[in-house]
């Protein structure tokens, strides 16, 4: 509902569209958070990726949307229980708003109270974690969030699962999405486990360039002033993004990880002292889907410099007698590990 | 219900008034806040605006009011899922209420109780967004709202939609409408958010002339000795302000914003470091509607330099060095801008 | 129920008096605050007053009693949606009781759970706030009412309605009512919104004249032994107030307002510099009020000089430099602006 | 339920059981506050009391004990409404106690659910309030009572009347009862609107005489190991007592106040600055209540003297320059008014 | 449920064993507070307690175990209104957990919901309050009991009666227990009020014996590995102190207390400045429990001396000038009081 | 649901790896605490343990999977009321899950809702606590565990038994198991209570080595990307760890602990100053079980060398003096012991 501002008429702000882009080809990346000034068109890229995403297979008639091409391990309960092969349908993937004021219980389910009233019986009524299975989980100004709710995300995000008890409920569901997240920092830090959360951050700001301002302002109020006819527009271009999308999704598990690559990403990793082995692995998968996007055959280290700021950015450590803010230190850390 | 103070029999405040008819001219220059002392009339205005609307096409049964010549992007699900031509009708601009107290569901709609006991049926009675949509939404003292309400305004303001995701409720209906806020800023701070939320703001005092104020206190005592026949007093002069503002909106599409007049906006926000680029967006629908209410063709200059105070004064960053109140920052760029 | 001290028994305390006659003739004013220590008759005499007020006409069968002589814009919906004349009846004018541990839906009115429980029907049962209208809400250690009850409070005094948006219900009906409150401000302070509200403050203290002091203790204790012979000795001195009352209620609507008068009341706000103009307002309808009692056929400057500070007392801004009270500095404006 | 340790075999403690003998005499003195140590037999003595009063008359068939000898306006409701003579009961006076962890709606009365329920009909459960109209409302550790609580029983105690309006219902009754509160000042302070509402207040502390505290633990011990026996030996003692009230109350009304004693009591509150005018009105209550106890014809200096520390003690404002102690400050300005 | 570690295998702590079995031969002490640190054996000492108490004779039939041989005025309300002799059973004492977690309404007892919905009856459900009326009420970790659960618990524990004013229930009975907590003092205080509900409080600690340690590990394993033939083993030990315990109960009400040692009794808190007089009337009761444990015929002083620290040590105020701790300070007070 | 990562696939973490196979060879050892980074693999290796674990034994039908080789004591309420023997079923050792959002009712377990609102019968619904007993409960994050929730697992994991008393309920049942938490302690402090019940805790960190950290990435990658096949390639050496177990489970009761041991682990906690004896108690166990994992017939030295750190490092009692971490600290100690 609502027309959406076309992906392709964003005017710059090239390293948020490159990291949807890379967490669309490769969902395990784990998440995006895009964080800046308000009013730079945050929240206008994350709903104008939906329209980029191809379709994906789905077990036909599972409410999860399993995918039929897992094993059984990664399936529902349901799906997991049938034998033979399971049918399948095409359905859109998933982009699901969690808005500020969402109730727990409509975040994770919860009793279905018409059939529990009418019927007298305990079902379980999906919320939006279930919704987002497969597809992306977006929230506004994450970091406005209230605690017991990200409580639930980082469970969920940890898991890949959605374990419900409550109101004499005991469901368990898969639920793995990508959490896009956007924010202004200066309204509110966010806790260190959800950043730990996000597979890639960036970082956009209000731009300096006059001309491109007012080219901003034009094409808003162009929008605004006649969606469909600006959405025919640029409708082409988007189409060739999405075109991008699934053909790099087809080639992502052919696209080699050479040794050397591995071990730079985790030198790199372990010169900044990141916690965790969450970094490399991260650095990885995307510097493979960004390999992926440009039709690469095999890692480079172009690739790995260039997603390495995203990927590393929100992970350092803050060292209050190191200056350099943590752009800085992941550049440093690049410049010395590829001059090695 | 009760008598309403004529909007054309307020005395002075014209930086106020006239912020309320640009509202009205173009409701996507984004809202109106009224900041000033006790008792300066402020909710008489806003309250004597209502009747000056001109009414407005509406499909007909429809419960969202939504506008028939908009494409099916904009409308409610309802609407949107309807092929052919929609029936039309003729309904007021709403001017609805958001009292302090109210409580989360009336603002946000909630499941119909009514329904859901006699009939167990889980159906969606809608709030006071969904009242509001397409016209008005008033709070008085904004500054003193709950902060959850306010979440939840900005939510809606930002995305022009309501998403309800409770009580087992999942709707979501469009949502546009002008907040107008009023309050005095000595009791209580607004957030940054919802300030940049207003398109305009403008600041009331109490009048320094004592003519005027024993005029304001005449005519206040008149209308609440005989409401009735101060009503009839001024209705000519009410109609007058209703014909213009109606001759604006019919005016306002053909209305030309010169390139250099997009350069300047943009210059001007620049030079005043506001954040993103609501700034100069909002200037040039405000200018435009101010163009299209005194009858130019074209958006000047002159239109400019009068609505930009109103648009940027609230969009500033405090800075503690700079002891120039907002009025004077805005005045001083000004300035320079146009001596460019 | 339960025996209520005689008005006229109360021994001193003149301006307290004085100030809830000028409420009952002209409830415009805006309501009285009658501040002082513990044990010194505010309640005693607030409760008095009741029986002094004479009856009124009130629409037949209407239950928020509206005044049948009253244009339909000041009526509740159904009597502004009846056509005709509408049947009279002559009912007290209420003195409601607002007590401290009041419950919000008790004060605003709520869904009638009677009706909804044994009809399913949703009807709106009115609160404190209806019962009070055209009449008097008296609020006991008016400093120690919960926040959110102030609110209410707040938000109907400025708009003369009670807007109900809660349990699914949507109503509103008009609430015009003096408001008198009684506290001792050793004990919390008024939040200013509040204070603003109030036409006229008085301040009571313990009596410094011995023979006063024991003449209190004297018809308290005859009271408490026998309170129907005590009320027999004052009920005709009660009757010649409460005849003095309505007198002074037909008289107001004939009771001239020189300009020159409202010049100097105006005048006089400028130089104490009191928010807005509510001030003057005040002032000239307490002064017309005054007038009226006293059966002047215009408001002579001696009305304005009595009047003033009871009216101003509690609109000035606390000045740290200027060590005068309130009262002293409304007194000292006084003196300058008839001496001009 | 549970045997109750006579109130005559109570070891010293004189001034606390003449307090209670006084508000047992004349319960419009206000009300009994024992402060002092733990273990001291504070509850003991205001448990012992409850057998020591003589029955009264009330209206046979009023739920809330109305008095047949009163006027109708101190009568409830119904009792009010009937006419020709009310038939009269001998019932016993109510002591009530009010438990720390009481709900509100157990204090004040609610909506009778069971009636709700099985009848749907809408009927009024009286409380503790209405149980303790014309008797005694105890508090054990009435320091530690929660707030709401605290002001609900102010708000009686000032009207003489319980005023419901909550859970759709809106009713009074009278509700006039000697409060008598009991707690360990070292626990937590009382506030002083409710230190103003107890006519009375005592101080007792841990005997400082070995042989009074061997016969204290002998008598609890006695008491303690055959209740039913020790009883016995102490009921002749009590029943003097108990008589004692009896002929004190008859004498009562005819006990002569002299202005003489009336100017003395006003002199003395007007020296040590008592707020308002409670203090002399108990003051003449208390000092008539002892003079019909010891058989006096007519209250006289001794009985002002020996009744005004009690009364007065608690009703002085602190002043940080007098180091005296309320207690001290009382005994000086007793001379010195006695002397003049 | 779960075999429990016998009382008798418990190796050392020999003063809070003591304790337990005072509290056991005569409840009236009044409860046992046991502070030591983690992992100590606390609990298991008091859970070990239960299997050791004898049967006591109940009125058959009713549901709080009231004392057949009791007088009227300490029973039930159904037990007190019958006339006639009562049947009597043999019931266990019973030993009552209290968890940490436990609602108010467990506590106190509450509306009885299967019948309130299905005949419609406003029955009351006895909580833990009833069920451990004659017995023991354990609270683990009381120091981190909830603070509204305390104030039930000291209510109920002064007066010896459970008042229930909630939900619409108004019910009284009887509720007798020896309370016993057990704590680490390094985790939270216990509020002075509830100290001095506890008749005697002891102090453990981790043994500092190696050997000693040795064995309880043994012990401990043992048992765990073997819970029946570990109980088996020391079932006769138990038989032998629960024989103990049952033999100084019938010899109890013989045991004089002479009058020179209830003056040095009294003595003592008087030189240790205890408030109010339960620290004497404890040692009383205390000592002539222990005599009759040890079958004498008559309290010594070496009685007195022998339990005086576990009355006396939490009774005393904190001096910030004297630094020796509490137990040494009644050390002295006895060197004193017995050198005299 | 999900494929587990295979325990035997984890590279390194050989402390944790120990301590979680002691604790699923004598569960009466008593929980495992993991401490670390974020993303070094805590929750994947208690994850990965479930599969490892051999069935058990439980009473056919019981629905808390009592065992049928213990004694009556051991047993729930039902099982302990059945004579003759019980039929045995062979069930998977249960490992449940604790999410962080859970409400209280689902741990402990509730009123049945779906029985009381059809059969109006009060019937118990099992929590997780009985879910888990005889198994394993993981709280991932259980330093953010709220309070409450902790409090219950304290009073549980101290009884051994699930005490219900709420809602009308009175239930308790056997309710032992192994409590495995996971967190980063930065992120938050456990409370001592809740450190006392870890049996062994240990600390795991992010990788130094670069070798193993590219190895743990691309297993970790592997396994995403096929799990079927990674399993498969694991499912031997997994099958291993698991025989392993079985077999030192059937060795555990034969194994020997020789006194001098004993006193070795006693020697040591009193030189740590460990608080209470639950360090040599869990010391004594968790060497036996190392020993039966070894195939030892006795306890040697060595195994309580090796298993020390785990069991005492996070019982020491903080020095502020003593700059040594705890681990040191416990080096020490061992070093001192086992030279003498």
């Amino acid at each position: 509902m609502g027309a959406v501002f076309p992906f392709s008429a964003i005017v710059g702000q090239d390293e948020m569209k490159l990291a949807l882009l890379i967490a669309a080809i490769d969902p395990s990346v784990g998440g995006v958070l895009v964080l800046g000034d308000r009013g730079t068109g945050k929240s206008t890229a994350v709903r104008g990726l939906a329209s980029l995403l191809p379709p994906m297979n789905a077990v036909a008639g599972c409410r999860y949307r399993c995918d039929p091409a897992a094993g059984p391990s990664a399936r529902c309960e349901e799906c997991a229980a049938r034998s033979g092969s399971l049918g399948s349908q095409r359905v859109p993937v998933p982009v699901v708003d969690l808005p500020l004021g969402v109730t727990e219980d409509r975040v994770v389910g919860a009793l279905d109270l018409e059939r529990a009233i009418t019927r007298g019986e305990k079902a379980f009524e999906p919320g939006l974690l279930a919704r987002a299975h497969r597809g992306f989980l977006y929230v506004d100004e994450v970091n406005l969030l209230e605690d017991h709710i990200v409580d639930l995300l980082l469970d969920v995000a940890a898991s890949g699962q959605n374990v419900v008890e409550r109101e004499g409920l005991s469901v368990r569901h898969p639920a793995r999405f990508v959490l896009v997240g956007s924010g202004n920092p200066e309204e509110g830090d966010l806790r260190p486990q959800l950043l730990d959360r996000f597979g890639l951050s960036v970082e956009i700001g209000t731009p300096k360039d006059l001309a491109q301002r007012v080219e901003v302002v034009r094409r808003r109020d162009a929008f605004e002033r006649d969606p469909e006819a600006f959405l025919e527009l640029w409708r082409r271009e988007d189409m060739r993004i999405r075109r991008k999308i699934a053909a790099a999704h087809r080639r992502l598990p052919g696209v080699v990880v050479p040794d050397a690559t591995l071990l730079r990403a985790a030198g790199l990793c372990m010169a900044l002292g990141t916690d965790g082995l969450r970094g490399e692995l991260t650095l990885m998968r995307a510097a493979r889907a960004l390999a992926a996007l440009e039709g690469a055959e095999s890692v480079e280290d172009a690739h790995l410099r260039r997603i390495a700021p995203a990927v590393l950015r929100h992970r350092l450590r803050r060292n209050p007698l190191d200056e350099a803010s943590s752009g800085t230190r992941v550049e440093i850390a690049l410049a010395q590990q590829f001059a090695a």
